[in-house]
């Protein structure tokens, strides 16, 4: 055995909660993994999600699952739930692992990816000793995981019944539909920057650069954005609006150097019009 | 050799201060052990403790250590004696080793773990070559740490000279007493999500769903609290703050998909009764 | 091959960025980089560098790449000009790898290092399949630095076309300049803490603990610091501000168990005078 082959061996689980960082909660889910398997490559998707808005976690993790190398198990925990009858499954996706409660935070996956397995995570044999009605992150999921990156997914059937992919949650705030020229859309993601993040994807709007003239119209705000920009930094005017096709490839409304959130009066969940006149 | 037997070869150091990451003072800590033990996992436990609050460090040190690995080397740096004659210790305690100033940091494990052994980090052997007065946590603890855990322990008492345990610094807040029926309890923590985490142990109210009644009573903000919930979802009731038993094993009180600290206007270090008729 | 040989195989990348980690863009730069090289080490600096303000950055970055093994490779991106022409280089200095736009951000190393060579990242060999106008931290800078760690950074030249290093853009804020035994210098940083480093490098002042007197003034605030401490803690009184030297070795001024910068109403950016009476 080479050492090129050996060093290899240092399966990924990512992490993604509403747990915030301070209490030391997610810590503790990655001392038990490591002691599982020491050899773990932990990283952080995010741990920042507003707490209990799964469809901010849903869509963070949409943006960025197709990013981490095959067999990586992501431990997705935004769960206003736990402790009530709302199971926790893992799943095998495309070239993936996920573990999480079924609440609607793995829509993306369930629309997008094969999906070859779904299991309940009810065998107490992969959760800690006492399992906790309150963190399940730490008593059913890290272990669930871990336990999965150890083996390369092979335990994955082990880990509790089989579930039917059909009876899994998912969220309706996903889903967007055209109208000739007109859809109607809203602001899912608001990042760090204030750049606005819609649930509209660039597959739809194939004119969105090519179209005569481009709006989309925020009626309750009573504003509206019309400039179109391939590249942040083209034709930079400052404090302008301008829409984007963002890198998670949906249409995005930013301000060069500034805040677009700010600048328009406009945040998470509002709802706007899209035209286009080509 | 087995590549199992080399994969098993992740020493662990967790970390827990109260530096924020934004400045890049953990970084820095953690350049410095990846030079002296390549190969080591590094997990965050937390690094926003409020500045310099020693009793918030020791609590989440307290809720987290027993889910780690054996042999995990922790440094906790909350130190607001640093450049003082506060002295910089290593401990073995039960299946660990903890790192940091002795301070009261450590309180928990001085009281709950069987102690091996105490020394004082004084070895300029084990330090960086110069060590400033105000970064112990890069130039004293990151190295001692580091040679921990690359040695499985075993250069504890290279470190410096052994300490007698009981002149170590403890915290007095950590410590409630029971008269009957009535305890006096005060709020250690408030979590990210605004549950209210009490320093009364579940081990101590083993009447607590038992009991016909239980009151929580905040005399200076004259709220009260009497619900009682052992699953967060359970009859959830929204707005209405409930009492429960926290996953650190803390008696704790939290509203469903709300904010206890808000609800009830009571925040860290509130004083409050408890009282139970059986 | 022994064991031990094998368990040093383990190559530091380290992140220095201005995304935060709620939008989850960290964690996909990692995944980019765990898909690439397995056995990395991946080491945060900080990710809340204020958004777009390269020269906090870059002073970040100068304090801290020191402490990291030889061979780390730092990956830096705080990028206002994404999407435009500035360049993305890799850059060898010193015993490091270095990698990020060229606006400024590596003013510090090309300043203090012996820079071996630097190269433009415009080879797509070495790039995501499909590169985004706004992401450059996933699409370039990730893949480029994974491929240097993998080679001990062997692969260098292969990135692209040689640049030639006094054409790499630099700070000027980064200079300061004595006149006798006065000094005009600035706030540079605002640390989680309140503490205010300036940029006067001690080895500037070699009197300052020495002279008769020193006086730190701030014109537009109207107010002025003379009080010394080499240690924290010493003579510790309360709400008094002092001047010290700083863990990054230059002039910063704090109060013990305090805020400076809340105590004398000074930020980011605050210009103010050193004088010293020998």
């Amino acid at each position: 055995m080479s050492s090129a082959t050996i060093t290899q061996i240092r399966p990924v689980v990512a992490l993604l909660t509403d747990f915030g960082m301070a209490d030391g909660y997610v810590g503790v889910m990655k001392g038990v993994i490591a002691g599982i398997i020491p050899n773990v490559q932990l990283i952080d998707i995010t741990h920042e999600v507003p707490p209990q808005r799964i469809a901010t976690g849903a869509r963070i993790l949409a943006n960025s699952y197709r990013y981490f190398p095959a067999q990586t198990v992501f431990i997705c925990v935004v769960d206003p739930g736990v402790g009530s009858s709302r199971g926790a499954i893992a799943l095998h996706a495309g070239e993936w692992f996920f573990v999480g409660p079924d609440n609607g935070l793995f829509s993306a996956i369930l629309a997008e990816e094969t999906i070859h397995s779904v299991v309940e995570l009810s065998n107490p044999a992969y959760h800690l000793p006492a399992v906790s009605s309150t963190f399940h992150g730490r008593d059913v999921f890290a272990p669930g995981a871990a336990h999965l990156a150890a083996t390369g997914g092979a335990i994955l059937t082990q880990l509790g019944p089989a579930r039917d992919p059909s009876s899994l949650a998912q969220l309706s705030t996903m889903q967007v539909t055209r109208q000739g020229s007109r859809i109607a859309g809203q602001i899912v993601h608001v990042d760090a920057f204030g750049n606005l993040i819609t649930n509209i994807p660039l597959h739809m709007v194939p004119e969105l650069f090519s179209a005569a003239q481009v709006q989309i119209t925020f009626p309750e705000q009573g504003v509206s954005v019309n400039k179109r920009r391939q590249f942040f930094a083209e034709g930079a005017e400052p404090a302008q609006p301008f829409i984007y096709g963002d890198s998670s490839q949906y249409i995005a409304i930013a301000v060069y150097n500034g805040n677009a959130a700010r600048t328009l009066g406009v945040g998470y969940g509002t709802a706007f019009t899209y035209e286009e006149e080509l």
